[in-house]
C-alpha cells in the first residue's frame, strides 16, 4: 500500500493551507497548462486519480463531464470532497492506486494531478489505465519532474554567478526518494523521464504532448516568486492518447 | 548557417583524439544502446545525418542497408570519412543541417548522432525529415540531454555529502549556449525535452522509445570513470516512426 501521509495531521494541516488548496485550481499556477492539454471533457465519463479535495472533478462536471469518479488514498481528502461537493454525478471513493481496479473501458478519461509519484508499480497502474479508457479516449495527468526528485539533497543552490540552481545527482537510479515536506519522510518513487514516457508507450498509449511547467512572463509579473521554476521544472504534464 | 566548429584547426584536433573517433563506435559507450533502438537497417535507404568520420554510414552497410549518404558540415570530417571508406553505395556530403533539403519519401531510415543540438531550427529540420522518410519508416537520434546543456555554467559540483552533482539551471529558457570544448565558444541551441518531443510529435512521428544514456554495471566495471553518468544523463536517445 502506498504512504497515506495526507492522512498525518500535521501534513494535512500544513498541506490544507497550500494556496492550490485554499483558492482550487486558480491557486495552481499549472493550471492553464493543463486546461490547454486536456480534452474537451463534454460527455465524458471522468476518474480523476488523487482526486484531493475535488477541486478538478467539480471542474469536469461544470464542463459537461457525464460523470466523474474522484479516487483518493486519503479519507481526510474523501471526506472534504464529499462535504464540498453538491452534484449526484460526482463519486468520490477511497482507494490505493497501488492496487485500484478499474472496469474494463468505462472511461473516456483519466485524469490525474501530482500523484503517480507517490506510486511504487507505474508500469501495473498505466495498464490498469489504458483497459479502463475506451480506445481513442485521453489520459493527461501531471508528476513531480524527475529533474526535481532525483537528487538525495533537493534544494536551491547558488552558482558562481549567484544565480539559482537546482542539483541533479542519481538521475538514472530510480526508486524511492525520502524528503520533509509537511511530514518527515515523505515517501515518493523517481523514475527517470524515459522510464515514464516509455512505460507509456508499452502500455499502448500514443503521446499527445509533453510540458515542463514554466511560469508564463504575466504569470511571473503577478506573482514574482514564481520565477524560480524558470530555472528547473518542478512538474512534468503529459497527455497520451489510448490506441 | 550553423557553426563550423569542427573545422577549427584545435578542436579538430582535440576531437579527432576522443575514444569514439579513435575507435569508432565501440568507443561510444551509447552505442549499445543505440544499437537497441534502431530497425532492422537491411535493404534500407539511410541518411546519416552529422556523419563525422564514418563510423556509422559504415556500420549501417555492414548490415544491410541498401544505401547510406552522410552529410557534414565539416569538410575535414567528410574528407576523412571518404579516406576511410571503400564502398560505392556510401556517399557523403558536406550540408548545414539548417538549410539541407532531402528529397521526399528518399529514406527508410534517417539517422543522427550527437548533432542536432547545434541546429537552431529544429522544427524546419523535423518537417524536412518527415517529409524525406517514407511513411512507416523510422528516425533514430541522440543528442546531449537537456538537463546536461541548460546551465549556464555546466560543470559538476559536490553536495554536502562530497556526492557529484549536477547544476540546473535557466532550463525553461531556451537558446544559444556557448561553451568551451576542444575551442572557445562552441555554439549548441538548448531545448527542454518537451519541445524536443513536441516538434517531433507535431511533425507527424509517433514516439517509439524515449532513453536517457546510462552506463551498464557491466560498462562501469570496465570503466570506472562512466559511473558519473548515473548521477546525471548526457544524452537523450529518441526512435521515432514517420506516420
Amino acid at each position: 500500500m502506498a504512504q497515506n501521509i495526507y492522512d498525518n495531521p500535521d501534513f494535512f494541516t500544513g498541506y490544507s493551507q497550500l494556496p492550490r488548496q485554499v483558492h482550487g485550481l486558480e491557486g495552481a499556477p499549472e493550471w492553464p497548462a493543463i486546461r490547454a492539454l486536456l480534452p474537451d471533457v463534454s460527455a465524458r465519463r471522468v476518474a480523476d486519480l488523487g482526486c484531493g479535495f475535488g477541486w478538478t472533478s467539480r471542474w469536469f462536471r461544470e464542463h459537461g463531464a457525464a460523470s466523474v469518479v474522484g479516487f483518493d488514498l486519503s479519507q481526510n481528502m474523501i471526506a472534504r470532497a464529499q462535504a464540498d461537493t453538491f452534484d449526484p454525478a460526482i463519486d468520490y471513493r477511497i482507494a490505493d492506486l497501488e492496487t485500484l481496479d478499474l472496469p474494463e473501458a468505462a472511461f473516456e478519461l483519466i485524469d490525474s494531478a501530482l500523484t503517480f509519484h507517490y506510486v511504487q508499480d507505474f508500469d501495473r497502474l498505466i495498464r490498469m489505465i489504458h483497459k479502463a479508457l475506451v480506445p481513442g479516449s485521453d489520459l493527461v495527468f501531471t508528476i513531480e519532474h524527475p529533474i526535481f526528485m532525483a537528487a538525495a539533497h533537493p534544494h536551491w543552490l547558488l552558482d558562481e554567478d549567484g544565480r539559482k540552481t537546482w542539483p541533479v545527482n542519481g538521475y538514472s537510479v530510480e526508486g524511492e526518494r525520502r524528503t520533509d515536506w509537511f511530514a518527515k519522510g515523505v515517501v515518493k518513487h523517481h523514475r527517470t523521464l524515459a522510464t515514464t514516457l516509455n512505460t507509456l508507450i508499452n502500455a499502448g498509449f500514443a503521446l499527445r504532448r509533453i510540458e515542463e511547467f514554466a511560469p508564463t512572463a504575466a504569470q511571473i509579473k503577478e506573482m514574482p516568486a514564481l520565477a524560480e521554476e524558470l530555472e528547473r521544472p518542478m512538474m512534468l504534464l503529459v497527455a497520451a492518447t489510448r490506441v
